[in-house]
């Protein structure tokens, strides 16, 4: 491709995304304006991805972007967090099609779109080595009412929205490791291609949950920083954690893969403890917002979180979660 | 070395930096929260910089973080924007020497400190090819207040401050390309490796300027963007534009790199305009906070930037700036 400098290509792709966010300033200015309004507090959260590593270099343009969008998106959700923004830096390869470019761009402004998220600023560069994008995400919350991983306490339940495993399953089925019906394939593919970030649930969880994050390295494993940070211990029960009905057959074929869902990783799901008293107003949002939730476990004194079978024993999980870099 | 996992690394390196800003959460949250206060605003920007492209590969890790720190910063500066947080995205290469990641975190701990910024998320994550860094930083700064481009009118006055022309002749200087005294070249090679956002003098300029940008591109092709956004023409006058003595004296030697310094870029001072009305509180402006500042042109109706020198002649310039990719 002829290099078209920085300028062209944001005024190309990525300024038209911008128009609807008027503190963008048409992507024109140093800076963006991000209006905070009264009594709220903002919230930011970064997430990075590299070819190759985060995702393959034959992944699809559009998917690429609007994963990277939804793992922060779904960052946001676990604070309680309304998206507001978005930054973008994107270090392209030399001689990156514009083809590729152009999709990758459609699929952020279909996201943006469906999030009601602006496109504040961006910057892009050249690199000599795979595509790399970071991308910022800003949300708004009431002042001091955001949820942290922080305040979880003993006689609370552990509640899950949607499903998990998915992500990790998807992948093994994106890689053609799971010998399922190819729907259940296509669907667990697209589960870890395409994450759905819980944000209107996170934003409905404000006052009712005690504490939250979302599900990236495995839920053993995030369940453990969150009674970490609160100064707690979990039960977990296995057998309460929700699963797709592909996830469900997954695991019926090999019962091994029960850990993979346990530990895996890639399910942006909400994870939060709430006390008991918050059980039917948690229901209700579910039920509002269009995405179930279930009681998986309880809060406890103690440190260190215990998972459990439909039996009530014990079990031993060789890997706790995924483990970067 | 033996790869740590991101956890250790943070702990080890990135949380103690944190610890002053407790909006942060110690990074151990899915994001940051960040007070916006009453009547004001948030302003985001966000910086790419890659081995090999904006840094060089043995440049010291302080200064390259350093660097990156004040790239943002000039942009929060010309805004108008006291600095509040930055966060990081770093993608490493596998192998990466933890010293040299302790240097970069050390670097990166002298300028929050230094700005008074707080450390507010980060996402480490390994890639395959050169280390690739981002940095997006925010800032606060009055309801409606921001200094924009685009508010430049006719009949201001064009301002610069500090020196132009260092960073692109620093830049030669780093290579070896200049003849001049050791002192010189190291001046410009410092000058070059470590930007000096005005930070305190953007601040102060909201209320008195008209229309602000750094200079990062080259002086006369970012005039050209002002001058687009505000829908006016400048008149820049060469021989006003301020000099260190080490550009000087560079220029003096060879008169061709007038153009380097008018077109060169990494200046990071700010470019701004101003009614005649404000140049007392200006020159204050520029005692009290102890960086110089200069008229170096005029604006006036239409469109373009013309560039005179000493006699009032127009000069022509073959290039007008820095393209990026």
């Amino acid at each position: 491709m002829a290099a078209p400098d920085e300028f062209q290509l944001i005024a190309d792709l990525f300024a038209p995304l911008a128009a609807g966010f008027p503190g963008a300033l048409g992507l024109k200015d140093d800076a963006a304006l991000i209006a905070a309004g009264p009594d709220t507090e903002l919230v930011a959260t970064v997430d990075a991805m590299v070819a190759g590593v985060h995702f393959l270099p034959d992944d699809p343009p559009d998917l690429v972007a609007r994963k990277l969008m939804r793992v922060n998106l779904s960052d946001l959700a676990a604070k309680g967090a309304v998206p507001v923004a978005v930054l973008l830096a994107a270090a392209f390869p030399k001689g990156t099609d514009v083809a590729w470019m152009r999709r990758f761009a459609e699929g952020l402004g279909q996201d943006l779109e469906e999030f009601k998220v602006g496109l504040a600023g961006g910057d892009t560069v050249a690199t000599p080595g795979p595509l790399t994008l970071s991308l910022t995400a800003l949300g708004r919350v009431g002042q001091g009412r955001a949820l942290l991983r922080s305040g979880a306490k003993p006689g609370d339940r552990l509640w899950v929205t949607g499903t998990i495993g998915d992500g990790a399953l998807g992948l093994l089925a994106a890689q053609g490791g799971l010998d399922l019906p190819s729907t259940d394939v296509d669907a667990l593919a697209d589960r870890y291609r395409l994450p759905r970030p819980r944000v209107a649930f996170g934003s409905g969880l404000v006052g009712l949950a005690s504490a939250s994050m979302d599900v990236s390295d495995g839920l053993v494993q995030d369940l453990g920083h969150l009674c970490r940070a609160s100064g707690v211990s979990a039960h977990l029960r296995a057998a309460d954690v929700p699963l797709s009905a592909a996830a469900r057959r997954a695991v019926d074929a090999d019962f091994s893969r029960l850990a993979t869902v346990l530990t895996g990783g890639d399910d942006y799901e909400l994870l939060f403890t709430a006390p008991p008293l918050a059980d039917a107003a948690i229901a209700a949002l579910a039920a509002v917002v269009g995405c179930p939730a279930r009681i998986v476990g309880d809060i406890a004194a103690g440190e260190g979180v215990i998972v459990v079978d439909a039996a009530g024993r014990e079990m031993a999980l060789a890997h706790k979660g995924w483990r970067h870099f």
